[in-house]
């Protein structure tokens, strides 16, 4: 792995936590540090995101050289203060481009996205303005935007404490590598905090996205150990709700309002930025670039779609772009390019010690468990005469409550005595006769409860 | 049941769909019409929402006036040409208003909420320049909507044809009661639509928000029997996603591109505007109405304290002003209101044909069940000696794959008859066999799979 010396600290602390960290190879790359790696020549360039050290990937190939932005803004006045410098990055592709994989994750936005300063400035304000405590989550990876929080609270005479696990590994680790900077004695651990006057104290939080044991979520469900919410508080949600956490989040600033706090977060406050350029940063790089082919990479895909008509739009004509999926294997001459074929690319299913198939019958037997529960019959037939030797056995879960389950296995029992009744003489087919008593056991309780359980019977002969 | 001539026909669409319009009660009310309740006097009026014949309530008690807004917003140019009258309003509440409910689903956004006629001109745009056929999906119940679709379509010599059951069954009925317009022969059947060159047609179809069945969301799959979407069709979706639907709509956008459609949406472009009033509305509806007590509706708890908050700067004392959970019971005097109490209310959870507890067991059983499945495990003992009569038997759904089933359990009935060989010679507790097996190859099947599947046991005896 190469990676930026923070984002190899941030490495670290995750192998370390997984007792991987011995395993792995990892190497710290500089900007404009080139080295070789097999044929190619690899430089990196640094971009604007939300978090310091971000960069991009030139790769000077046989063929021609492919830049990789990797997440990019085109950001003036950045957190860290350093901004992409075009002059090198065009120096640094001078000679041209043969390909380019751009971050898409906002190119249906027009415009600018805006600079992180504003959100430095919302904080700054927040926290100066606020009369008791205030609490700012966010993602434990966005160091910039702990170093505005830490900046505010220094100038408005204020400690930060720290809490969620990985939120306390990144800052430490941040601070001991001179990524977060803190004057002596500004971070200062929970309990310290805990002796303070309400409006001497900042605490910084994971749960931005409403994960169910993130800090956040727990002071707002008040089952927070050190924490409660008292009014007067000031809760700052410094993040957007990634897809799909729209309503866990929603649900976390309602608990939070309930509680007394006085809640900001990016739709009533510029309390959050996000790091991905909009369709005039997107132009911006496609002008710089030149690039003969065009390959538009992160996002879903529409914004591929979206970034690819952009790319059109600047002069880069539609049989040099190509929205591919994961998987897709794209080759290139000088000339012309074709997708040529696809290699396995995707999510892998681990479910407790076992590599699953991503379509394994087992998922959609859970989702029908989920839905309706399950019935196991269980008979006893005797091996002589293939007449069961005591009444059927029942179990149930996730189907009906205790209490109305005896009497419908009381009649459901006579449904399977009737069904193995009908079975006398025959000779006996233990896979037949588990059909049916499934079969039957299944139309009776589907007419009884309208719902339809998963029906397993195992038959036993003694 | 009253309300206004749409909505009765909407009502008597749904309740006729599931046979319960017989039993119904309906009363059709028009504005500034007012009578009788009980001891009220009821009065309904005229509001802006994105559907016609939307009103607010103000309802005469003996204490004074209650008004209940209902979703509005200020439309200077709504679809329907129907403006909210003010006059006619302020004349309505002149003695004074006791109480306010009002509409706060957007409490939390600055400034106006845009016009329909914003949506009306983009869809004329939309379907004026598409070369092929143009597609607009939008609620069933959106009648302005489906009104602006026809107009352009009308207007650029185009039939619209309606797909989706609930959509056909609204257009039909809004055309009946002559809230949909249409000149003769506008309005097509699919099969003629399919006779007409694609740039004379226009579909409106259900599926706004990535309903699995809906129309739009089977096209976009590939699963619809009657349209396949073809490069140069262009897809309209007119409506937001409802907080909790992102991701599917996301999903069938992306499709529908994977398809070669050009689809446009709200982030993209004006193809919708929603129904409810920005925070210089709502402050235009305080300021008019000038209520003693305020209670804001309709929207999340932040919501609700944002809508609070402006009835606040707006001069109401905080003391008169209320943010209500469903079941809360407010008491009013002329001076003075508080909540004295609690009366039930909430979603009901309806299972099959059983009314379930909203937090039975049998929801965290079938939680467990969809995590790691369920296995069943059926013993037959000896009545006389306590000995198994044969070996347990297993079955198992959402666990394992049947490939591996078999080996694990027959490595799971040793570990099964290892756990009753404990128990010879003691007297026989069924209860406690089964606790003791169920545990048993709980922990044996954890230290084999990491999984935590269900274990339940069923002994016989025989």
């Amino acid at each position: 792995m190469y990676a930026s010396r923070l984002t190899h600290g941030l490495i670290t602390v995750k192998l370390r936590e997984f007792g991987l960290l011995r395993d792995a190879r990892l190497n710290v790359v500089e900007p404009h540090a080139p080295f070789k790696v097999g044929s190619f020549r690899v430089e990196f360039f640094r971009v604007c995101h939300s978090i310091p050290d971000a960069m991009g990937i030139a790769l000077t190939t046989p063929l021609g050289m492919v830049i990789h932005t990797g997440d990019f803004k085109i950001d003036h006045t950045p957190a860290d203060g350093l901004r992409t410098d075009f002059a090198e990055l065009a120096a640094l592709t001078s000679d041209g481009v043969l390909l380019m994989f751009s971050d898409s994750t906002y190119a249906e936005v027009e415009g600018y996205t805006a600079s992180e300063q504003v959100v430095g400035e919302a904080l700054d304000r927040v926290i100066g303005e606020a009369e008791g405590r205030v609490m700012v989550a966010t993602f434990a990876s966005l160091i910039s935007r702990i170093q505005q929080v830490v900046n505010a609270a220094v100038k408005h005479g204020r400690k930060v404490t720290v809490v969620g696990r990985s939120m306390s590994n990144n800052v430490k680790m941040a601070l001991n590598m001179g990524y977060l900077e803190a004057p002596q004695g500004t971070i200062v651990s929970m309990n310290e905090a805990r002796q303070l006057p309400h409006d001497q104290v900042v605490i910084v939080a994971t749960g931005s996205q409403g994960e169910p044991t993130s800090a956040l979520v727990r002071i707002a469900n008040g089952e927070h150990q050190d924490i409660e919410i008292v009014p007067g508080d000031t809760v700052v949600i410094s993040a957007s709700p990634i897809p799909g956490n729209e309503k866990v989040v929603s649900k976390t600033i309602d608990n939070l309002y309930r509680k007394g706090a006085n809640v900001l977060y990016s739709r009533i406050a510029l309390v959050h930025v996000h790091g991905h350029g909009s369709q005039e940063e997107l132009k911006m790089m496609l002008s710089l670039i030149k690039p003969r082919f065009f390959v538009p990479v992160h996002g879903e895909y529409r914004h591929l779609v979206a970034h690819r008509a952009l790319a059109q739009s600047m002069g880069i004509p539609a049989e040099r772009t190509f929205v591919l999926e994961d998987g897709d294997v794209l080759e290139l001459d000088e000339s012309e390019g074709h997708v040529t074929g696809k290699v396995p690319a995707g999510h892998v299913f681990i479910d407790g010690n076992t590599l699953m198939h991503m379509h394994s019958p087992v998922i959609n037997e859970r989702r029908r468990l989920a839905k309706d529960g399950i019935v196991a019959v269980m008979i006893t037939l005797s091996r002589a005469s293939g007449d069961p030797l005591e009444d059927p056995g029942f179990v149930s879960s996730g189907f009906v409550e205790l209490e109305d389950s005896q009497e419908l296995f009381e009649k459901t029992s006579k449904v399977v005595l009737r069904t193995l009744d009908l079975e006398a003489g025959a000779p006996l087919d233990l896979k037949d006769v588990q059909a049916r008593v499934s079969d039957s056991v299944s139309k009776y309780l589907y007419e009884e409860t309208k719902r339809r359980p998963t029906v397993v019977t195992v038959v036993q002969q003694v």
